[in-house]
């Protein structure tokens, strides 16, 4: 029996590739991977190895088709580098693969986009199929066809535009996912409902609580809304060059910086959560929108599940560095995504970094209440001035 | 005063780009550089950085244009590799260049090949301008975007395909070269001739020793020659998946597993030339060709000081390793490139292993002159097998 398989078509110039949504993701992605000609090498992470894995594997085998053991790289961000690329490399070159092999990409963002630069890199360029194991994979990462990695501390410094062959979410899999997980990729889905989708947004709004928990079926239709978002803002600027696909910044140049701080200990759609917030502040210092936007939106985080305060006081010098290396960096100014009303972002804003450290107060937590002890005695310079 | 420049266009879909060879390089590159908005960083070898550099740097320097510092990697094949691809990354991350940053690749093709891919995947793309320094990089590696490394003694397995902005060939560099590295850029001049211009491969017959030393004018109008074919062929194939720039492969297939055995010693073009005499020979015994065509491009290596034989007896099980890795394997079986006569080649030759091992024999050193002793008595078990 089939699965209910949502289909959205990305369109971009003379290639085209569907990403398929569905609540049962063994039965979506066998289907596929048994049609595919060619060798496939799957490369997956320790922890999509232990709960997803199995069931494709067995799902295939069911369908007439054994899949050799996959590639495991160790689960967590700190994969994201280069050695890891030559690891999958030199591993496809071990299974002599040529330039009919499709890699197989099963798993979180960092599997998709390790597993994709591989692939783009590979005899300069093989095909590449995204399977999306976390919801901020599936709502972000699978689609776009932009993958890399991190140098020397800087995100996604180093990548290329490698569109995959297909996208297959099944949304059975984030059943794996620990709650922290999925509130991470939750973040994701807050911010394209920020810049491109006023009534996503206000579902999310409206029954934050059901959304906080996993349910296959209506996970399938929300993951169906933001690929079709992400899809649309694609399919028009593939290689970021027209400030469309740039709207998916919306709350990066911050987030990204915080991330990078190890001691803040944030995950990449916490640090976005945060980053949005303070892009707000932003806007509403440049009397662009109003303080509502901003409190509306810390609202829904809140909601959600997600920290709307820094775990510790930001270390300013260490995210100026952070964002003076951003891509999006524009004759020494970080180029801002600002969100003007739910719904629509505006691109290219240069905002000048004082501004930048005005807008992470609304991100720091409140001082601690001071302890109880007699106020301070004005002092001596003062009553001299009174004189 | 301008020098002559030659002006070859090279047509790639909506990306055009110049490549330009004059016979006073420093000339030609201040020129261009000078006018270029944005950061430049070169990249260079040791070779080359003590050779050419000081001349561009001053030319430049002389057009109120100061480059910066070059980042110097090590001569030699030994630098395609993934280290130095990271370390031209860090360099541009510590420089902090963003998207408008031109890498300027001033060398042979291995720098050409390392800097092509680093600005390839910075920030998934960054420009990149094509200078080089040696016969083989103006007539081979420079054209047609195909940038990349060596994995594992495989050669150019991990790569990308990026045009670069321009290229630009000074002639008068090749005065510094090694007559070694000479002959070896002519190897790629004669099978250019072989595959695609008879004229060219007459006149390399015709006048041999004259091509053999480096004179600016003269090897201007070789290079234009050797450029304008190779723009041709990859202006319709840029992807070289449509079988026409795959000509360019001829003698490759045997040329890159030769070249992958240390113990040869061979350059890219002494390799390639060996390749191309084994693949002629594949060609006659596939009645594609008759065998005159092999000794013609034999004669006309010998004649330009090219060797014709391998300097050691070929190891077959490490040339089939080789092979078989080969990015043209099409479903286990190397695909060659055949030529039919002279400047006209063929593509997709599947040819079994055993043909590929008998075709060797033609570049094998035959064997020395026995020594002069007594013949061998015939042995015992031979005589108790006669009774």
């Amino acid at each position: 029996m089939r699965p209910a398989v949502q289909r959205i078509q990305v369109l971009r110039g003379p290639l085209r590739y569907p990403v398929l949504v569905a609540p049962r993701g063994a039965a979506l992605v066998s289907d596929f991977l048994a049609r595919q000609p060619g060798m496939l090498v799957v490369v997956t992470d320790t922890h999509v190895a232990r709960h997803v894995w199995p069931l494709i594997r067995e799902a295939c085998r069911r369908r007439g088709r054994r899949l050799p053991a996959p590639l495991v790289l160790p689960a967590g961000e700190a994969t994201k580098r280069w050695g890891s690329v030559v690891r999958v490399q030199r591993a496809l070159l071990a299974r002599r693969c040529d330039r009919s092999t499709c890699v197989v990409a099963l798993g979180g963002g960092v599997v998709l986009d390790v597993a994709g630069f591989a692939a783009a890199t590979y005899m300069r360029g093989v095909q590449w199929v995204a399977v999306p194991t976390s919801l901020l994979a599936m709502v972000d990462a699978a689609v776009g066809g932009k993958v890399g990695i991190d140098l020397a501390g800087t995100k996604n410094i180093v990548g290329a535009f490698h569109q995959p062959r297909a996208v297959l979410a099944g949304t059975d899999f984030l059943r794996t996912l620990p709650e922290r997980e999925r509130r991470n990729g939750l973040a994701e889905v807050v911010k394209l409902g920020m810049v491109a989708d006023r009534r996503l947004f206000e579902c999310l709004e409206e029954r934050a609580r059901e959304w906080r928990r996993p349910q296959p079926r209506r996970d399938a239709a929300l993951v169906t809304r933001c690929c079709t978002i992400k899809a649309r803002l694609v399919a028009d600027d593939e290689q970021d060059r027209r400030g469309i696909r740039a709207r998916l910044n919306f709350g990066h140049t911050i987030g990204h910086a915080l991330e990078a701080d190890a001691r803040q200990g944030l995950l990449h759609g916490e640090a976005v959560a945060l980053g949005m917030l303070a892009a707000c502040a932003v806007a509403t210092a440049h009397d662009l929108a109003s303080d509502t936007l901003r409190r509306r939106l810390q609202r829904v985080l809140v909601r959600l599940g997600l920290r709307v305060v820094l775990p510790r006081a930001p270390r300013i010098a260490l995210l100026r560095r952070a964002w003076q290396r951003d891509k999006k960096l524009c004759m020494g100014a970080p180029r801002f995504v600002l969100t003007l009303r739910i719904g629509a972002a505006s691109v290219d804003h240069r905002v000048s970094e004082a501004q930048i450290v005005e807008s992470l107060r609304v991100i720091v937590a409140p001082p601690r209440e001071p302890r109880l002890r007699p106020p301070a005695r004005p002092r001596a310079a003062t009553r001299q001035g009174v004189r």
